[in-house]
């Protein structure tokens, strides 16, 4: 029989199911009795961050995340200013909510100069940490998988993301891990070991066999081919003891009941998160 | 007005115009005065090696590369062993064609141990390489994005496939640089610059924004975010001075006539991959 105790560190994304608004994520999770969720910036635009604040501490769950920072390159002066004003925006909501970290998906190159789209991220990010300091907001660079490089980030391994983030000081500026974005690296055990000490995050997510969308694929932990068991065990090697964030985009599952998705979820992260689950072939 | 001379290093890989057949595709390249070819195996298939043979040598184009050996990875001991022997018709084929380089697209992890299906590839490559030395034909290792991890290749970035390459004699074990696959990569220069001695080869294309499709959305040069011509100016001065094969995968361009596609391959390659090309944004 399952207790709270087996998901002591289980966090629900609330991406995950997107269906709902905060306040129906929240009881969502108290039905499930998880002990955590990671708040999206939208959600919390839905209803305001003071509103925001009270439903999650009326909730009593703890916020693993705010989700997400980044967005850093663009064509002129003035846009990568308003984007870290807009950053600044993310940091006072992740002080709010007293949430363990701010996600950056440090956003994609503008033109064909991938390389000066990430001196604009190391820019702002630079830009950024005292702003952060101050608020004792923890930001977590999360590289994205190399096929977001053109869309979403430019920051695509977990080594590049280490570089960047040995630039900073590890009490504001991390790393997250997510399985879906680094599974296929073959660095990966030299890379999260070298980020001992920066880890704020580990999400969990699968990934489908054929995968039919670059974006909206991401497969429910059991259900594709990453071997989310072990790289959770490089990452507990390397000092995480952090929240599991269950982080999916994918239509199917949006649409199913947030509940069941919670169920199952929570199923899963006992058999092919905590364990190296069922062969998949 | 551009001479022979100006396309002195310029290859079509025959995916590019993958209605043609094979004496479509040399006829073809005669056409556009082009010096060189990719051969695709099932396009030998098609009408047979000797055959195969006998049109390569009429047209006296030269035979940049085949495509394609790999897809080592596989379940049981048995299939492995198929896989291999097909490689050695893939050695023999090489060899008969007089081609600079068998390319190698490794093949997916068949379940969730990628670092096994590592271990089969580096296996297989050792197996291969007595009979790759004695028919004198060079193999290359081509690393796939990382997108393919799961479907076409467990070798995903240059840094692995100079780890694996390393293993044997550069003479018969090298590596194929395409831009599609490794554009991404923060590492690129210092990957590149390793790989010194063991480049065999250069494949162009162009990532397309947005990316409509996994497989098959690459673009012709000049129409998406990838600054080919940097990535070649460090292959160069790795010292790779060999042909710059076009290989492009894309419906739409497999739709239009073959002459058409060769004619503005030549401009492109001019344009986009001998110099920076023009602002794309």
């Amino acid at each position: 029989m399952q207790t709270p105790f087996d998901h002591a560190r289980l966090s629900l994304n609330q991406i995950t199911t997107n269906r709902w608004s905060l306040a129906e994520a929240l009881e969502g999770c108290l039905r499930a009795e998880l002990p955590a969720i990671g708040i999206w910036r939208h959600k919390i635009a839905d209803v305001g961050l003071k509103e925001s604040r009270r439903l999650v501490r009326a909730s009593g769950l703890h916020v693993s995340s705010v989700c997400r920072g980044g967005m850093f390159p663009a064509a002129t002066a003035e846009e990568r200013a308003a984007r870290i004003e807009d950053n600044r925006r993310a940091i006072d909501e992740a002080a709010e909510l007293e949430a363990d970290t701010l996600v950056l998906v440090c956003g994609p190159t503008p033109d064909r100069d991938i390389r000066g789209a990430r001196r604009m991220v190391e820019d702002a990010i630079a830009a950024l940490v005292p702003y952060a300091r101050e608020r004792k907001v923890r930001m977590a660079i999360e590289p994205l998988h190399p096929m977001y490089a053109a869309e979403r980030s430019c920051i695509t391994s977990l080594e590049e993301a280490n570089v960047l983030a040995d630039k900073f000081d590890p009490d504001v500026v991390g790393i997250v891990v997510d399985v879906y974005h680094v599974w296929w690296d073959a660095m990966l055990e030299r890379e999260v070991a070298r980020a001992r000490g920066r880890i704020r995050g580990f999400h969990a997510c699968d990934w489908l066999v054929p995968t039919p969308d670059m974006l909206m694929s991401r497969g429910m932990m059991g259900d594709g081919c990453i071997d989310i068991h072990r790289i959770l065990t490089l990452v507990e090697a390397a000092g995480y003891a952090g929240f599991i964030e269950v982080e999916i985009l994918n239509q199917a599952i949006w649409d199913q009941p947030g509940d069941e998705v919670l169920q199952r979820m929570k199923e899963r992260y006992l058999s092919c998160v905590l364990k190296p689950g069922p062969p998949n072939s």
